[in-house]
C-alpha cells in the first residue's frame, strides 16, 4: 500500500465541539471520517451530516473519529462562525467541527488541497494517515459501514511494520 | 362566524421572493397560509418549509397564497437577512417570505401579536381575513389539504354578504 | 353537474372488517373513497393502503367512508380470501374491504366496470353517487385531502334540493 | 474463537431464486447473511427484506451470500409456496429463498433450531460456519455493513490454519 496517497493535513481557522484544535497528524492510529459540508447545503443537512452523526454513535468506543469540516465556498456572509455555532447547536451535532481556512472569498484551503468537487464530501483516512476514500455526494450506510470496518480491521501501524532498525534499502542501511 | 378573530396584520422588516412588500390586508379575498419559521430550526427545514412549498405547488392557480414568515427569536446574529437570502436560494423556496419585525433581541412583533409558541407554526386565514387555524408543530398533509379546501369553498365575501346600503343595526341605519 | 358519470355499483364476493356486505347505493349521502388494491402489489402496501388508513383516521366522524376493494387480476392462487384476511390482520387495516367479484382468472368485475388500469387506484364518489375522481397510481396527501374536503362541502342532496311535493314540470305536476 | 457456536444446518422444504437447493455446509468459506422473514410480516416487508436486497447489491462480487428463509409460524394457509413465489416476483427479490421446513402448524424446524423469537431475524454466519450474529428486529445499515465487513476481513479457513500433516499433539502425531 505504499502507493497510497498521504492525506494532506487540514488547515482550519476555528473549532467547535472540542476543547482544543485537532490535527489530522494527532489522530494517527485511528480511522478518521471527515464530513465536509456547508450549513446551507440541503444535501448536507438532509443526508451527509445525519449520516456522520450516525457513524459517531455506531462506532462509539472504537478507533473511529468523525470530524466535520465546514468548507464554505459560497454565501460566505451567511455561514460565518456565529451562524455555524447556532446551526450545530440546533441540529445537535456532537462531533468536532473545524472551519476550513478561508482563502479570500473562494474555495477554502483544505477543500482545495483535497481537490473536492463540492459538498457533501466524505473522506476516509486510515490508521496510517492515508486517504482511502474520497466521495462526493452520498454513500449508502451499508457501504460506508463496511468501508470503515475494513479500515478498522487493518492492523495498526505498530503491528504490521517491523522494526526499522538496521534495515537496508538501495539508499543504504540505517 | 362573526365571533371569529380577525387575523392581526403582520409587521415585517423586509421581503424576499416578491417585488414589493405584501400586506395581509391586500390579500383579502384569498386563503392565506402562513408558515412561520426560523432557518436554523430543524423541524422547519425538514417538515414545515417543504410542506409550505408543496402547498404552493398543489394549489397553484387557485385562490391560495403561501407566505413564509421568518420569526427569529434566537441566534439573531446567525439568521440575518443575508443568511436568509442564501438559505432561500439554496433550498429553492419560491413563495414570498417576510422577515418578522424584530423587537430588540427577543420575540419579534408578529410572533408576539399572534402569540405563537415557537416554530414551525402554521396559520390559515380565510378570505375575509379571519384566523381559522393556528397550529404549532406539524399538521399532516391530509389535514392541511382538507382545511385549505374547506376555506377555499367558502364563498368569497362579495357572494355571501348582501349589500350593506341602507341596512340598520342597533347602532343605527346606514 | 348532471353530466357527471354515476359510479357503477361494485360487485363483491366477500367482505372483511364489516359485519354485513356494503353497497355503494347504501352509502349515498356520504363521500366514498375506494382504494382498489392487491395485497401483493408493492405500491399498494407502501403507499395506497397506508394512505387509505390515514384518510380513515383523519376524517373520522365526518361523512367520509373509506372502502378497500381487493381487485385481484394476477397471482389469483396467492391472494385468496384466507391470505387477504391474514394480510389485513397483520397490517392492521380497519376499514371495510370487499373482494372484487372474480370473472374467471382475468380482470375482476368491478375493476372491469370502472375500466381501471391497475393497482393502486383511487376512486372518489360524491354524496350523490357520482364518480368524481379516478386516479391510477399515487395522489399526494395534500391533493387527496383537498379533493375529499371539496366533496364534503358540497351540500348533501337533501339540503340542496327542495321538496318535490306539488312541484310542476313540463311533464305535469306531482 | 473455538467457543463460538456452530450454526445449525437449515432444514428447508423448497427453494426459490436458485436452480438447486442450497445447504449452509456448501457455503463454507463465505460470509452468509440469513434474513428470516414471513411475507405477511409488515416489518419484514418494509425493513428486513429491502435491507437484505441492499446487502445483496452492495456486496456483489465479494464472498457474501444473502439467503432468505421463509419461517412461517402463523397464517400458514396464506403463506404457502404459491403465495411466496408471487410475492418474491412482485417485490423483485433476487437472492435465494428457502422455505423453512414446517413442523405441523407451529414453529418451523430451522426457526426452532436457532431459537428465533420472531420475524424479521438476521443471522450472520462466518466463513467457518459459526453463528456470529443473531438479531431479532432491525439492525441499522451502518452496523450491519460493519459486521459483514468484519467477517469478510477474517482470513478464510485455509489461510489461517497451517497444514496438519505431520503435526503433533499430546495425543500423538499425525
Amino acid at each position: 500500500m505504499t502507493a497510497l496517497r498521504a492525506a494532506p493535513e487540514w488547515r482550519t481557522a476555528q473549532w467547535f465541539n472540542t476543547t482544543a484544535p485537532l490535527s489530522l497528524e494527532a489522530l494517527r492510529g485511528q480511522v478518521v471520517m471527515v464530513c465536509a459540508f456547508q450549513m446551507l447545503c440541503p444535501g448536507c443537512v438532509s443526508q451527509g451530516l445525519p449520516q456522520a452523526q450516525r457513524v459517531e454513535e455506531t462506532f462509539r468506543g472504537q478507533d473511529v473519529r468523525v470530524i466535520g469540516l465546514h468548507t464554505v465556498f459560497e454565501h460566505h456572509e451567511a455561514m460565518g462562525p456565529k451562524a455555524l455555532e447556532a446551526f450545530l447547536h440546533e441540529y445537535k451535532m456532537t462531533f468536532p467541527v473545524g472551519v476550513d481556512e478561508p482563502d479570500g472569498v473562494g474555495i477554502p484551503q483544505t477543500m482545495r488541497a483535497y481537490d473536492m468537487r463540492g459538498t457533501p464530501t466524505t473522506l476516509l483516512i486510515d490508521r496510517e494517515g492515508r486517504l482511502r476514500r474520497h466521495a462526493f455526494g452520498h454513500l449508502s450506510d451499508l457501504q460506508l459501514g463496511a468501508e470503515i470496518m475494513a479500515l478498522l480491521t487493518e492492523a495498526p501501524l505498530a503491528a504490521v511494520q517491523g522494526s526499522t532498525d538496521g534495515v537496508c534499502t538501495p539508499d543504504g542501511c540505517s
